[in-house]
């Protein structure tokens, strides 16, 4: 079902200091920068392998982030597999009695399509599926 | 310096719970399980592509997952990186200046050679770094 982690996603609140840590003590490239207002971040991705770690700086107190980062401070975030067909996997999770956050898919980072699954259905870890652009 | 992410380590509360939802729903193979006593976990690991999901289950609620889970619930516990060559790889953090809770390499789960990096020097972020026994 899932073809390998695709990136977990780190919550912190000093994105350039971070960025600073994996680039030059932990030597990831870094890949891409974007704001997704739609989910209240400005992210960046760095490679590590075929697996990225994604850095998410929240936009605002209200985003999703920065709740997260008042609550528990920064840290691990999610993790993110990565899938070839992700309505199908959608599909399979839902058959499967999966709760989803995202009925669909929606737009994330890079053109990927991506879709998290409920917490509670998933042992308390936020579970995304992210199906990347195609080149 | 890391070829890839390793494994995101989850701590679990049910480890037979735990394994159903990553073998049946998520389809992935489990491949190992091992007591490891000297971390105080029963713990399991699964193949995701080339990387890997290993669950933790405390042996007792004094071990470091077992506070873990008392103090945070259960979720993602860590993160590990794989490398080619730990020694060389602990040589160049603390060149860098990271503080390291592994001072030398240790015995992992799979006969792999580990060490823990201090999360305060990590944004936060348990991060290990694992070279795996040679096949």
């Amino acid at each position: 079902m899932f073809a390998r982690i695709d990136h977990i996603g780190v919550a912190v609140e000093d994105l350039d200091a971070a960025i600073k840590l994996y680039e030059e003590t932990f030597g990831m490239a870094l890949v891409h920068r974007e704001t997704v207002t739609e989910q209240g971040v400005e992210a960046v991705l760095l490679d590590v392998g075929e697996n990225h770690v994604e850095l998410l700086a929240p936009l605002g107190p209200d985003t999703p982030v920065g709740k997260f980062l008042a609550k528990k401070g920064p840290g691990i975030h999610h993790v993110a597999y990565q899938v070839t067909d992700i309505d199908a996997t959608l599909e399979q999770l839902k058959a499967a009695g999966m709760r989803l956050i995202d009925q669909a898919p929606r737009t994330g980072i890079r053109g990927s399509r991506v879709a998290f699954v409920n917490p509670r259905s998933a042992g308390s870890v936020l579970t995304e599926i992210v199906e990347p652009a195609a080149h």
